[in-house]
């Protein structure tokens, strides 16, 4: 089912909740009001009980949201129910922390594959994870990987783009600061550091 | 001046239009219409329209946008007009990529000071900064540093932005995958990768 109604602003804040909720799970909680759930992640409870109404009628007055059953539905809601395998292209720095990091796993998802051009790289085994030739990209399309990390330079990022797509790639997290030409089937989100921290001054007081 | 009705979901993109007339500016564009501009960084034209009314008039019609008005119009909204120092604390693989990124001085962002645990990393130079040991971090005071990335294992996070806003800092970037606690005239923004690729397969095509 997709839901294409649903703002993308509630749809980057579902996987927000879903930690909440794990959280919750983690403490042996079986139930959580929106305002301890809102409490735990940051957020508003009104916000919480605006997006979950998107999707039907989640809670009961007085008890709260089901943490089992809640945490069923987003992930259902966000397609991550299903295990996700994922690529990573570009294995410098940031695609070393990237593949280093443990926190993919509770959303369901898995970097299997990674590709570099360095050959003093090619041939590692990071996290159970050997780096390929980035030769050997479209290889991807033979285990039916839909989503894609890339961490390359940016005048790398677009032809890497092409390739991933060609390959099937249908979802792409791009840490290259630039804006990639795709076909509407495919999804980019783009991280832009820089990008994030240029907001943070506006919010802070004069002085 | 602070426009506090203006919806974060704007602040979030008026760096995604910066980029855009920076990218114009390169160009040699004097003016820029809101289509072109939504063009050229994936964005649409009635949302840089709309975001822009909060603001004021900043287009003419049939002529578009001033390029370098609307720039400088954008930093003073965003307070980077006046170039922003920030320190970085944790250089593992993902500091090092912090450190390292060119991305950051279009938008009058520099890292100055950068702080870790490793004896190994204290004292190396990189991109012109010295690490320092993570003790030290409370002199960022003294350089009147306002904002911080934060880069460390989870474990370490809130301790450090504890000590980071003991130090005068007001806006955090945070890398750890946690909710950190803070006083309210602290603005964190946390980048979770994994909660950013959790939203993509929504987005996916089945099949």
């Amino acid at each position: 089912m997709r839901y294409s109604r649903i703002p993308d602003e509630t749809i980057r804040r579902l996987p927000v909740y879903l930690r909440g909720l794990i959280l919750a799970s983690g403490q042996g909680k079986k139930n959580i009001s929106s305002n301890d759930l809102a409490d735990s992640v940051g957020a508003y409870p009104w916000q919480i009980r605006k997006d979950f109404s998107y999707f039907g009628d989640f809670g009961t007055r007085g008890v709260g949201y089901n943490v089992r059953k809640l945490t069923k539905e987003i992930k259902k809601i966000l397609k991550i129910n299903i295990g996700q395998k994922a690529a990573l292209v570009g294995v410098g720095n940031l695609g070393m922390a990237i593949l280093a990091f443990p926190g993919f796993g509770i959303y369901g998802l898995d970097i299997t594959a990674a590709f570099d051009v360095n050959p003093k790289k090619i041939g590692k085994k990071i996290n159970n994870v050997t780096i390929e030739n980035v030769s050997e990209l479209r290889k991807i399309k033979r285990s039916k990987i839909k989503l894609a990390v890339m961490a390359v330079p940016r005048n790398a990022a677009q032809e890497t783009a092409d390739v991933l797509i060609e390959a099937g790639v249908r979802g792409i997290l791009n840490f290259s600061p630039c804006y990639l030409v795709v076909p509407k089937k495919v999804k980019v989100i783009t991280i832009d550091i820089a990008m994030d921290m240029a907001r943070l001054p506006y919010y802070m007081p004069a002085g």
